[in-house]
């Protein structure tokens, strides 16, 4: 199949799926609601979430376990809005665009969006522990969770966006980059794949694939990240190009230009296939959501 | 047991698996866990969490359960000092002093703080699902992790503080006062009980009978809470005394004067004790706390 007709799809479920779970505006908390849905639903690549449901089908491609995946796959995307809110705000990157639209802050307000992001971070929990993903079993639910919480916590993506604030202006070296893209983006998207993979019934040989290949893709994306603002347009990226070189970032291209970064970012998305050796057609998806990662033009 | 030896004694308790269970400032991420760890150290009643060791006790008061609800209330406490730490902040109530101390945003900056808080709430949820809790049932830890989501979320305490936000300075009535109260503060009272309860394996009639205790005490302590505001010192309550009247804020004294809140306030406690008639002594310590709460003088 083709890659974008499966990301079209696969965007598809999870647009569906969340627009059925999340709350709707109604009652006392109408504006709070309102703020948290602006953000969820005002667009993006969904790669997280499809990361999660193609990880579920590489281990186990039945309708079933593609269903439950769903709720996992909508959490995922509720952590990860939640991250790009806090992220924006004032205190942090104040940044006004993202997706080519004004941030939650600058629509709703700083304590709107703080709160929009608080709400959006716990629904998540909310959603893993509630009727919505019943039909996965308690012991899996659990394990989702703890991977969920881990990689999205002080030592995975809150820790790595502290350190990004904590060095901003440095001139960081390459060891403090890795573990800055590791923590604040790496750690979630691992995290997606894995956790797919846990409500298919993963063995330990496949989480532990899986881990490599979420890890690979992970880096893959961050170099990726770095290339296009470099060479993509504001209109391209929906949101500011050239950023990072303004704000004088350490990035792959500062680094080892970009050439090499890009030889980088194909060299992990190889790593990522070639951990999936085990896995049959099932893993296709997978596949080719790496190679989609590294030629990805926004 | 003395109330006041009681709380010593379970704050203690509290105060020492915090400690154990906390992340440590050590690598990377310290100066994140080191902001964390200050608004979680600072002090505090810790009466969430004694509310949920309380409600484990009054259902099976064997040490095996009394361990278990250890870890619970712990996430408790990460989930309630996340909120404070939210709330101080600028956009938000933008207190500089709480507990007496300086708040977490004036040591350690905006940012680092919105983050500080962002890490609590997700670790409590590591917490909920990691191997400090790994002695609760799963099928029970999925319906604790529930309870306390739904209660901290959207249509709870971050639904309430939004409220609180979007009608501050406003006159509002008493029903909307009730619903802000109930979400912001009552939810996650009523959930510290309940969660407790859920661990020591609580039958359906105890959490319905437990779940109006809690509605009650928290009601109870959210008007003793008004009622310090006007009566108490800024000495004795860590925090700017006389701060409602001065922000024209309704409350329960500015509705109903400072006698008839007071008679609300017993009433309720009534209530709440009243709703535990089917225990014997082993909810003795929920008895007294109810009392406690209303007599308290900060």
């Amino acid at each position: 199949m083709e890659i974008a007709t499966y990301l079209n799809d696969q965007r598809q479920r999870v647009e569906d799926q969340l627009a059925a779970l999340m709350l709707k505006p109604a009652g006392d908390f109408s504006q709070h609601i309102e703020s948290m849905r602006y953000s969820l639903f005002v667009g993006g690549k969904r790669i997280r979430p499809i990361l999660c449901l193609a990880g579920a089908e590489a281990v186990d491609s039945g309708e079933a376990t593609r269903q439950r995946a769903l709720s996992v796959a909508c959490a995922l995307e509720c952590i990860h809005t939640y991250s790009l809110i806090h992220d924006d705000l004032p205190a942090m990157d104040d940044d006004d665009l993202r997706r080519g639209k004004p941030t939650n802050h600058t629509v709703f307000g700083e304590a709107a969006a703080i709160l929009a992001g608080d709400g959006l971070l716990t629904f998540a929990f909310d959603l893993l522990s509630s009727q919505a993903s019943a039909d996965i079993n308690d012991a899996a639910r659990i394990r989702i969770i703890q991977t969920i919480a881990r990689a999205a916590g002080p030592l995975g993506m809150v820790g790595g966006q502290s350190l990004d604030m904590i060095y901003e202006g440095q001139q960081v070296g390459y060891e403090m980059l890795r573990t800055i893209h590791r923590s604040k983006t790496g750690a979630l998207i691992t995290a997606s794949v894995l956790s797919g993979a846990m409500v298919a019934g993963a063995s330990a040989e496949q989480e532990t694939a899986l881990k490599t290949y979420g890890d690979n893709i992970g880096l893959a994306f961050q170099i990726v990240d770095d290339l296009l603002d470099v060479e993509a347009t504001t209109e391209q990226l929906g949101k500011p190009a050239g950023s990072d070189l303004k704000s004088d970032k350490v990035t792959y291209p500062s680094l080892f230009g970009k050439e090499t970064s890009r030889t980088m970012a194909r060299e992990a998305v190889q790593e990522a296939i070639a951990a999936l050796a085990a896995f049959d057609h099932q893993a296709d998806p997978l596949r080719n959501l790496a190679n989609f990662i590294v030629d990805r033009k926004k």
